[in-house]
């Protein structure tokens, strides 16, 4: 099925003057658009053949400062980051931005510091970025950020970041909301599942300081119990339930709570007799479970509200009112 | 929460070179690590110190084409399709070409053809494009590519694409395989879900294909019946069921399957007795489905085969060889 591809080498300007027989800064004169300098028709039309002929792009980089403005509107975030946690909603933002004109770009890269992260992610020139993990940015690499033209940063973070636009979204929050459930169901001894896989702990750990702050106010304890998200691990898990003699667990979110909710059964332990059990997320299958699970529904501004707002920040540098993240609690029998 | 951002003027190379008191080429050959133009110690260090004081960063598609590499895998996807569909295998193929020192981005901008979407691709001046939806490029869209700059494409599709290196993924395999061993349990009259959430049509219609050419070949009958994922739309499918008549249905992925399952027993419909249920994916929580779900896994090269091929190809402009998607069926008790 392979093939190798042609070795074309790269096109550059300089190839589409040549061809045409103008200056490099008359091709730019006229892909860009610039208004400032009268080109001929004749010689827009030589240009843009030639660009035609040789297939050549212009940087989303170069146009997008000549032009003063850029498409892109870059999420750091790796795939199953976002898609665990809000995919709908990320989704649905895509078609929003869409409707502004704006591409959403994903950008999975890891860094060792929040101005390396801002330093690649600038180099894509982007009209915005989205942080969904916004405790991670800081003030000096939001101004890396604008000096590289960024036009607008927008941040889901527990506290202000100096020069991003904050939407509050406190992960602590939902952890203390799911132990103050489970402590007014009367339970006392709560375990927080602590999912192994990469790039949950971002997540999980706020969720358990928030679980822990609120069992610091009651007479509960908050025990972390490592979950991977295997059968093998589930099965382990609950066999090892009634040595950790837990009586409520928030369990990260509806997809860990839905295996757990398996393997204790498999082990005989009751929900919710034995032990109660809180999800995270509501997803659409968690009502179906047996019992129907308890879960924190996040309420988010809505995407067509997230997407307006970005586009007032970066169109007219508006400073946008968006709602911060709302943990409700959805009751169902598994609690 | 809101706060408005510094508006800081965009740093140009222009600005860096009159602070250090050099000329723009030398900001250019100190930044991008140019060998073959000789600049002092001091000359080196000024512009250094003055590109740090400024902030200024250099565009990735300037340097990329200087230094005649990129670190950007460009993959075309919106979070939805990439999520649903392989999420955990894009989300291990992020580290793998991270060990190679690439970094995946996801860009999830629709076009209305494929050079369009090509040049849109190229304007961020990736090293490869990696194409899940491969049977939406082509030759010229490989071409524009190929020119910009990017050094490999490889496309997941069901025939080869010129230039590119094909991964087989034929999405009409999967269905054929559901609907062959429906038949084989002794179904005749055969549903499959079209779901009717965005960007899975492009995975829903060649799945479809799949099941109606094995249908041709045999006394069954293939039904496409529309589903949203959303309880409603399955209580509605499920209410119509008997008037359907259908004693065997493919539910497009182990999500619909498991959510069409719940909404069936509602009705009264038994699984597998009324009709047989079939999935696609293998999630982890399918075997724990009530009856445990039979569903089509898709054998993927590992991602860390892919990452490695992609690394020569992009490296060397050697031709990898990748095998393809091999869905294999995992027989369990709803069929």
């Amino acid at each position: 099925m392979d093939k190798k591809p042609t070795a074309a080498a790269a096109v550059t300007s300089a190839d589409v003057a040549r061809l045409a027989g103008v200056s490099r800064a008359t091709v730019s004169f006229v892909l860009n658009n610039t208004q400032a300098h009268r080109v001929s028709d004749t010689t827009r039309s030589r240009v843009l053949a030639a660009a035609e002929q040789l297939g050549y792009v212009p940087h989303a980089a170069a146009r997008s400062l000549r032009a003063g403005r850029s498409n892109l509107v870059l999420m750091p975030a790796s795939v199953s980051a976002a898609g665990r946690l809000v995919s709908e909603w990320v989704d649905d933002l895509e078609s929003e931005l869409e409707r502004h004109g704006y591409v959403l770009v994903l950008h999975a890269g890891r860094f060792p510091d929040p101005v390396s992260a801002a330093r690649a992610w600038a180099e894509l020139r982007p009209a915005a970025v989205v942080a969904l993990e916004g405790d991670s940015l800081s003030g000096p690499a939001v101004d890396v950020l604008s000096r590289a033209g960024v036009r607008g940063v927008m941040a889901f973070a527990s506290r202000e970041v100096t020069g991003a636009h904050t939407v509050d979204f406190d992960q602590s929050r939902i952890g203390a909301l799911a132990v103050e459930h489970l402590v007014a169901q009367g339970r006392r001894r709560i375990g927080v599942v602590m999912p192994r896989e990469r790039g949950l702990a971002t997540f999980a750990r706020p969720r358990l300081a928030g679980a822990e702050g609120v069992a610091a106010r009651s007479t509960a304890t908050v025990t972390p119990v490592d979950l991977s998200y295997t059968h093998e691990s589930a099965a382990e898990l609950a066999g090892r339930w009634r040595e950790l003699d837990l009586d409520g667990v928030f369990a990260y979110n509806d997809e860990y709570a839905a295996l757990l909710l398996h393997a204790l059964r498999e082990e005989g332990v009751s929900v919710p007799e034995d032990v109660a059990v809180v999800g995270c997320d509501d997803l659409v299958l968690s009502a179906l479970q047996q019992p129907p699970l308890t879960s924190v529904r996040l309420d988010l501004p809505t995407p067509a509200q997230f997407a307006d707002a970005l586009h007032e920040l970066v169109d007219r540098g508006a400073s946008p009112q968006v709602r911060g993240m709302e943990p409700v609690l959805v009751h169902r029998r598994s609690s």
